[in-house]
């Protein structure tokens, strides 16, 4: 099995993390995230967004888009309850995490501390740190009024997306301190056994 | 069961569109998306996000994220697949729908439509039709590629979140001329028995 991946894409390590919990062996192609002048010959035909990561089977067949890998190999498994309605939630979070957070939190991220000219980009990385800022709220007054974890009482897929960029939340000239329950949570998914960190 | 609804929310439509194919009966409430003042009060509690669609279910228990919702309901239907792996192209295709293509084309629509004020958005209606453009492009090509549908040859979920708003891109200034295949695509989802425009 083959990932396409980055060290510092904390979609890319969403999938190395849940692949170390579960125990699954695989190789890595690493592409650069700031030059993307090769990701047509590399990904065409694998993912049509051309972003990483995305993952070959065994058997040749391609799959992209963390969310669809993550759920792909937690099915069945604790990271993807058996509950419908828990399963449901997980989700929920998973498309909040692509939809609402990392678009602010990582892209924030990306601009100030990987792009090499985060000059360029000040607007951007202010409205950015805006709107992750909302979205580092809601998670605080979600945890501050749920049980240990995003959904139920232990580890489920939207810890693993939650956890990914949320951890490097500084690199984006983000603050926790406001965030104790917040930051609580933090620490439980890193205490996880089988926890590996993004440069592992 | 009762859905917080707008009617030109193109993720609000995903979740009536799929609730009349699985003809499932539910109230309404319509919010505005352009003075969003009132959603602390009536979606705190329920989304984090405070968006719409967010689902009520008849016990009491909120469901939000357009996603999530057509997942809950559409797990053990003919809109979920039951192989493992097209499962996971279906939910690769709908994030990459809340990730590549709505924030591109949904937003273009809204700024352009539905603001009240485009000339103040004219730069970023740019930019989103040139990603929005992008997004057309990569269904365009797999669609040429591929079966009837988004993934095999039945209406999926992946159906349901791209027609959503592929099908109003006129409002959002593209022209969906250069691509054949995306065309014959969305006669074909509009074509199936059950289908509801919408403005339904």
């Amino acid at each position: 099995m083959l990932l396409y991946n980055s060290m510092v894409s904390g979609n890319c390590y969403k999938v190395r993390l849940l692949l170390a919990h579960l125990g699954i062996d695989y190789e890595r192609r690493e592409l650069d995230v700031v030059d993307r002048s090769d990701r047509p010959d590399v990904l065409g035909g694998l993912n049509p967004d051309l972003r990483v990561p995305t993952l070959v089977l065994d058997d040749g067949r391609p799959l992209a888009e963390s969310g669809a890998i993550l759920w792909y190999f937690g099915e069945g498994t604790r990271f993807v309850p058996a509950d419908r309605y828990d399963r449901a939630k997980v989700l929920q979070w998973m498309f909040f995490e692509q939809y609402t957070h990392e678009p602010a939190i990582a892209v924030a991220r990306f601009l100030l501390a990987y792009s090499g000219e985060p000059e360029k980009y000040a607007s951007t990385i202010e409205s950015r740190q805006r709107s992750g800022t909302k979205a580092l709220e809601a998670m605080e007054t979600h945890l501050a009024a749920a049980g240990s974890h995003i959904v139920g009482t232990s580890i489920t897929l939207a810890d693993i997306v939650l956890y990914a960029y949320t951890h490097v939340t500084h690199e984006g000239g983000f603050d926790l301190e406001p965030y104790p329950a917040l930051r609580a949570w933090l620490e439980r998914v890193a205490g996880e056994p089988g926890h590996v960190p993004i440069d592992a």
